[in-house]
């Protein structure tokens, strides 16, 4: 229905969402390096003075200049809020200066490369600058609102995302803490064999995470006071960790940590009533079936979504099968969209009797995955083995006739279903297919051919 | 119909509800304040002997005059039991003295600067004065029912509350931890360079963290006994704080970790279905949205409210769009509050077809947020575009007419919709209104104007 | 229904039920104690050698008496399997063969004190005995029983004794620890000024808490291997403890947690769509109403009840406001005991209006708690205030006659309503009390009382 | 139905399933074991250089055959893929090529064995060929997948699985860690009575439980780099196990959890609305008697089963009483397949009336556990007590008449019903069974017997 001459409304939509947020482009990747070096170089220079190696100035400068562009492109690049997209130029400027500018221009001046510049490095406006310099450490949090971008808009399990970027912000915490131990002369003791950061570094990771050998300890009321507030600090960020991984694990799959909860209580009700352990197997195998098939969620998942995603999300589950189908061949696209929205999924256990010859027929059923056989007019002999997109039952669809076959389940099996209800509602809408379908049904009453 | 003179039944409990349980007049802050001071210098009181400095004895004495006089106000103030005003004078004060009076009374009397009387300072019974002024103490414990409180009566967020209060349970308890080291003359050997309390702190917590470094050890039967209860004590607030945090963890935002949650369990099933990239990203989007939205949530909430409270909710919302409909503009306040009530959100996604040309029109659409597009009689050019706080559909209302134009979303759109069967019935109840409704929609007919 | 000479079966069963298992008859309770005593005093015995001290020796006798008679008495008490009684004295006799009987006779031997029967006593085998003494201590494992009993049949809060029965644990495993330590020499380097008890207990809870001071330290193998077993046994323990610490947080007030958790989520929606703050908190006001007044759990719980408990626990609640109620002061007990059932909690806001002059009333209402206006014809001058206990719209149970008052609540309300269709039916199965109340319609339809 | 010749699918697919994932056959224990001892020794070879020892040389060797001989065996061993068995010998290679090959094939080759071959042992290759002896470690990642399928497919209680599995990974990485520090020539100065291996060992475990005495710590570069690094994994390790513990003590008994956590809510309610004691241990005791015969669990799980499965479990658990009522002994097997589904469980507390004299009978009850007693025509004299197997009511099955006696619970009673319409239903499929039935009816409507 749209015009070939523009993208449809939902696709000019998506594309742009997916370069802004998910896509990270070269440039965001560049700025997010960026501001991890930022993060992590200004606080050595602070303890340790300045840098003067070459390469280091080089990474300055130039995470400043990528800075002062990205200043530059957010004053009115079109944003999303709670949604909706903003694209009037007014609005996001004033909501960026309400917001990350402060923290952005901050970021972008060098003040740690003003300090060498001659003439001012030595003085003591270099000190004051270089400890400027750390409000340009700030840019840090920037990382908090992309990964929690990520997290929704990602399809990567959240679990190892959240654990990826907690790893992360360990290391860095822990590198800033070890330069403030530093600037503090921290004992040096312990360790004289170490370099000043390493044993820093150490003594930060011995405390934080509580093992406490005592090989270096604070000394004097500054680093014991630095100390206090580090264990203190330990103790809250270990209990955050501790209960994240708690977290985690509980959610790591929340689909599979129910389908274990549920097996256990199956396996417990029928060991109490002493159940005979080939049924208890035969039940606990339906049920791992059930799971793996992810067919239980199927169908939870689709009433959820609102009609347009729903049929696409149907057609494209089925559509191998309704090609598959001769009734089917000559239907137009628009009678199937609506269609597949009645199609039942439903499991069947090996050997189990699906459709019965002599019962009226009501529905027809299309093999997703497994395979039946089809037995011959004594209800032994098979006559026939279907599998993955083979169908059965079409006859059902046509008139309310009784089944010529039994058909059996030989594995576990996906079928969908289809009722002649349901179709019929579907083809009253279609009153041209309607006449075809019709003439098919007068063809086929004559022929009575099996696997119906 | 409340007579203007005297304030609604609902208007007066609320006022007093808010001064009496959340406002924290100044009153309340000073006993709070007062509360925390004694609590922090009587311990230092006990361990150092008689501070004789005079701004503390004057905090001691001021605290003093306010707990009394919170006494004697307490006697008689109004309190809520389980949801009910009391106000009986005597059952209040009946249930006072069972309950808080004799801590309250205790922390009232200032046996600190009793002990510091001339005459009886230096005596035996300044000593146990001044241990008798540890009851003092006791009253900080009226922290935990003003705490319990603010988590009931405030809209911060309660993980951010439950986090503070207990920031400040630790840092008490550390303190008093440390003084009962230095009543113990907790042992000086590893840190001669700190002062005392220092020390003390610094033990309680390389102790309470478990890091136990071992330069401060604890030295005689007395110290190590006191160090045992102390470490266990540290193992169970520990595990109280690991507890807490993964249980804030879990309930930082409950709406936020199930939308992830659902979010995932989608995502899998999609993966493991293969759907195609951009329909998984268009799914996504979809869920996303509702949940920034929050329109989920909304009809929900509301159906959970007795009806006063509902309709004055739902005023509140959507006040805004009911203003903007001619044919509402006559209706009298009590028709709209019961007309809101059938308000029904609903979203739509981009591309969405919501109204189909030629199909008969039952209800009348209110754009909340986001943009629709309005095609003409050829179903491709847009004759016009509609966005927050338009309306269409109008004419659903009025008859069972087709739709004389195709509505699309453009975006993302919060919709309110209105069915005409509640309609009529609201309008039933409402016959002036109604009489003019059916002349509107007299003239309307004969119009048959766009949009609708 | 049942004849006063015995006692209804329900009766019976519940006396029994309550002396076994919750009761704690002295026996039991003296039981308990020997268990604890053997549990603490044998360990010591071990390390330290003999301890002939007469009252550990009389301690040691008198709880292999009290042992041996239990293992008399269970030999053929009652016992409950999955909630029914066994009496047949064969088969309680088998399963307590089957179960404990091994470990109840082991600890009834009094080994200890035959180890210092002169003669005995410093030959080897006086240590063989003083090991095998250590099976005494197994009975300790009943306790793990008794503990369960108690929590399901107890209306203490499970969380409380959950934490006790762990801290009992706790502080019994540390003596053992300890005591271990000491058999193998524990080393006294670090605090010489310690009896070797206080010294080995101090490493213990350094270790187990995870603190390691380091000034107490193993050395040598078997003290080297002992502290791996302690650490990784402190290990897991510290990680059951942080766990429990967070399922009992979570558990500790299932109710309140989700009504802060709903009250978290309703803020939100409130402060998302900005909602002003005066209804904010008239809202949050009603949400903490409801929780504090437990009315909405009360229809929950009563449907999950069998009718006859069902009946009771209704019967109980409204009792009293039934005996006011003149209509219902001639009905007799099985009456009431039908209608019960029918009434429906409600809870009203205040200002809400209850009833509306004019509407026609199907319901009675009673006033659990809170207080109501009733208003004069001009629906503005009160006539009179209900409360506790009072009810109103008692024609409503007679005939379909419009509302003669209007009635409104002035503060939060518990009450309950009947249908006058459910007092129908309960009625018509009471034909003469129906004749009754058909009487009292008559009378009253003359009067048209106030009220109503 | 199935002919006799060939084994039903379902029993042919069960049998294979289970030999292939359960059984463990001694193949797969021998893998097992020899996975386990290449773990622990190839680690040791490494950094202690070569055991020439003759028996572990041939445990290396048998490993290597055995892994070899496993590489043959997979080649083409029919595998489960989600849920479905694959059998094509071209796709199970090329599945295994993705997969499992390379980690199999390497842990087949026996570098540490061809390393002391004379010629190569001393020279640089041998050196080589150690370290690359650390790849047949990987092999022991197959533990994983074993262990994943031991969770779903056995009975035993999940969480108890998951302790084991987690015991033995802490045990294995304990023990690559202490090797790792032996490679690094770990400090000995704190415990020079100590030989290498236990000293590694004791720093290992002292460091991962965050305990650290500080008698043993890290000197250098390359040592205090490695302890940190473990530092920080045993940080991780510790927050995985108190995790894992929390969420195992949430899951270890889903059911008795949620069993009191109800029972805690019931008594809060029944506390606060001041229930006399006697009525609230009643109520407990019924929800006790619930949850220990999970009488409330049953009809849930059984709909949740596929019609094949719960017909089975049904039939199993009411078999015994099926076969002892007279009306059903000459109805045929499929009869009694269709009747037990629609058994009712319902469970009555002790001194309720199930059946009351007069009433009409809608229902037939069998006793499954407990018992009841039939009270004579005046209500009080006990003429008849039935229990376990009995069934009353059976007069109902034949015909809507009143009941003859009162029945009474004289205990908690799990009964099954089975109502009148249901079974005449199930008949009317029946013909010639239904016509035994009719003459059974009119026969009894003459007897007129008791206990119906």
């Amino acid at each position: 229905m749209t015009s070939g001459q523009r993208p449809a409304p939902a696709q000019r939509n998506e594309i742009v969402t997916r370069r802004d947020e998910l896509g990270l482009t070269n440039w965001d990747i560049a700025l997010l390096i960026a501001t991890v070096a930022i993060a992590v170089l200004i606080p050595i220079e602070v303890v340790f003075g300045p840098l003067k190696l070459g390469w280091l100035m080089v990474v300055s400068a130039v995470a400043s200049v990528l800075f002062a562009g990205d200043v530059w492109i957010r004053r009115t690049r079109p944003i999303t809020v709670r949604g909706v997209r903003v694209v009037n130029r007014a609005q996001i400027t004033r909501r960026y200066l309400r917001t990350w500018f402060t923290v952005d221009v901050l970021a972008a001046i060098p003040f740690d490369l003003i300090a060498v510049i001659p003439g001012i490095d030595g003085s003591a406006a270099a000190d004051v600058l270089r400890v400027l310099a750390l409000t340009r450490v700030l840019r840090v949090a920037r990382m908090l609102v992309v990964q929690r971008e990520w997290r929704i808009h990602t399809s990567i399990n959240p679990a190892v995302l959240r654990l990826s970027f907690f790893a992360f912000w360990i290391a860095i915490v822990s590198h800033w803490i070890a330069c403030g131990w530093i600037a503090l002369d921290g004992a040096e003791s312990g360790h004289p064999e170490l370099a000043p950061y390493q044993q820093a570094l150490y003594w930060t990771i011995t405390t934080l995470t509580t093992v406490g050998y005592g090989d270096i300890v604070p000394i004097g009321r500054s680093q014991v006071g630095y100390a206090m507030v580090i264990m203190a600090l330990g103790a809250a960020m270990y209990g955050y960790i501790i209960g994240n991984v708690a977290s985690l694990l509980a959610n790591l799959d929340v689909v599979r940590a129910r389908h274990l909860g549920r097996l256990e209580a199956v396996n417990n009700f029928m060991r109490d009533r002493r159940v005979p352990r080939d049924l208890q197997a035969k039940v606990r195998d339906y049920y791992n079936y059930l799971w793996e098939s992810r067919m239980s969620e199927q169908s939870e998942m689709l009433e959820e979504l609102p009609a347009p995603l729903r049929i696409e999300i149907a057609l494209h589950i089925n559509r191998a099968i309704l090609q598959k189908v001769p009734l089917f061949e000559r239907a137009n696209e628009s009678f199937l969209r609506e269609l597949v929205l009645h199609f039942t999924p439903t499991v069947s256990v090996p050997g189990e009797t699906i459709v019965r010859r002599g019962e009226i027929g009501h529905r027809i059923y299309f093999i997703n995955r497994g395979s039946v056989e089809v037995l011959g007019s004594d209800d032994r002999e098979v006559v026939a083995t279907l599998t993955d997109g083979d169908f059965f039952g079409e006859m059902a669809l046509l008139s309310a006739a009784p089944r010529n076959n039994t058909v059996r389940a030989l594995d576990y099996c996906d079928l969908y279903s289809l009722e002649r209800d349901r179709f019929d509602r579907v083809l009253s809408e279609f009153p041209d297919f309607a006449a075809q379908v019709r003439e098919v049904a007068e063809r086929r009453r004559a022929e009575n051919e099996p696997g119906g």
